[in-house]
């Protein structure tokens, strides 16, 4: 999948990744009227508005963009049928021939990090039936347990050639407290980047390695150290317009060749229709307002080459 | 919920917590047969399965213990059928008087984590209407991502009179590869350990916190410390058992008033049918085996006070 992530970065020649984090308060009106009216003001209800929000962005910008990031904590708030739209949203994203990274920062030990692997990019045996519950391609993976959380999400990785993108460096102000805390000379962000690393070393795709990271945008003095500790790794950078990463500052986080990063919008995108930005937009036109948005993403993010 | 799992606590005379991690691996046969006969080898037969063994199990221990802890990971692997039978252990052992802390281990940043705190221990408003999605007592927290990302479980657990468990110092061997890290002198769990203090000052039940602490039973110096930096904070402690810690070793988890700590085990009691310890019980009195694992882990506790 790592394979295939750089295959289609190239082919849109857009290093950007949409993220589909729905809040409700996002979907237009005549979207959340349509569906309450259909499942009534219930969780059933939510999912509909959430899933229909989600459709109309993925079918608006699906060929211009190479990836998608489905965030599940806006599904899971919705129990169930938040679930249930999640997974929708992950099949039909990849109908439409889109990596679908599943933004879950998962993390346990042993077996439990093996269950949740099987739930989202592996497979899980039942009786004499085998079946995919989840199938995203990659998922956002929490280091804080260590190799023993790790490990199983590339064991079930390898069987199935998909991916994961590690927690190193997070976009939010208080990302510090811990991960910024000086070990043996240097802060704890680098040495899980050197982890990430070693880790990506065991389970590598043609150019880059299935071992992925997630380093924030609002901190590219950090992004810049972090591409030197891990030349094969892909970073995940969120952080990009909404939280007040610039595309100028971006560059650090990629390769020589242009590759080695995708950057995360999902409120600057999924949004759009509520900012002037792209021109005036009707909510029954949210969709070609989160297209404009992501025209101009893939315009800013390539202005730094 | 805390002077609820305090109240628990003293009435059962247990500080214990049986976690609920079926594997299918785990349930007998008489169960997977019945629940594939009528829905299939499925997610939802695999669902059925898992949630008949739950039940046997609460069944047989519930006026025993204080408190259960599933693990959403053996049921997310499982899809969406899988996740419906965690909400339905949830809700079941909660009828039977039980505190439910959901092993999630969840963290994310902002709205995200409000997100995750929403479905979990929070309401969720549709419309005009709220829901309670999966409605766990209490959760365990990743704090990998700093305050941003424990704040807002904190906020909604606020509002519900619910709580968190935060990881600190995990049971597992590489725990230390990041949480052992010396950090101005002092490992980072200790850190770790010192926010949890402050953050649980802000939400505080009668004698302790609503902002709890994992610590495995397997570094029990560490528990020590730990004891000391957060008086006022409950202790989940994991590793009871099947991964190693033993019963004297638990004693520095736990206050003067032999309150302050709840010891977990999963294995140990749901598989104790499997085992010779308690007798040897067929297939058929898996539940029976749990409830003799659960009088011999009380008797084991208690030993050491």
């Amino acid at each position: 999948m790592i394979n295939k992530l750089v295959e289609n970065i190239k082919k849109t020649n857009a290093p950007v990744v949409v993220g589909l984090d729905p809040m409700l308060s996002y979907v237009p009106k005549f979207i959340t009227d349509k569906a309450y009216a259909e499942y009534g003001e219930t969780l059933e209800g939510a999912a509909e508005a959430i899933w229909q929000f989600n459709k109309g962005i993925v079918d608006a910008t699906y060929d211009l963009i190479p990836a998608v990031k489905p965030q599940i904590a806006m599904y899971e708030q919705f129990g169930i049928p938040g679930l249930a739209a999640f997974k929708k949203t992950v099949d039909y994203c990849k109908e439409k021939g889109l990596v679908v990274i599943g933004d879950i920062k998962r993390g346990d030990i042993g077996s439990t990090s093996s269950a949740y692997a099987i739930g989202h990019v592996g497979k899980v045996q039942v009786g004499s039936k085998t079946y995919v519950p989840f199938d995203e391609d990659f998922v956002t993976v929490n280091p804080y347990l260590g190799t023993d959380g790790v490990k199983p999400f590339i064991d079930v990785c390898k069987e199935t050639k998909k991916g994961i993108f590690v927690l190193v460096k997070t976009s939010n102000p208080s990302s510090g407290e811990f991960q910024d805390r000086e070990v043996d000379g240097k802060p704890l962000y680098e040495i899980v980047g050197e982890m990430v690393d070693k880790w990506g070393k065991d389970h590598m795709g043609d150019d880059y390695s299935y071992v992925g990271a997630v380093v924030g945008a609002t901190y590219p003095e950090m992004g810049k150290v972090l591409r030197d500790i891990m030349p094969k790794t892909y970073i995940l950078v969120p952080g990009y317009g909404a939280q007040g990463g610039k595309a100028a500052d971006l560059k650090p986080y990629f390769n020589e060749d242009g590759l080695g990063a995708i950057v995360n919008s999902s409120r600057g995108i999924i949004c759009a229709y509520k900012q002037d930005t792209y021109g005036n937009f009707a909510e029954e036109n949210y969709a070609d307002a989160s297209r404009a948005a992501v025209e101009y993403m893939i315009k800013d993010i390539n202005s730094i080459f």
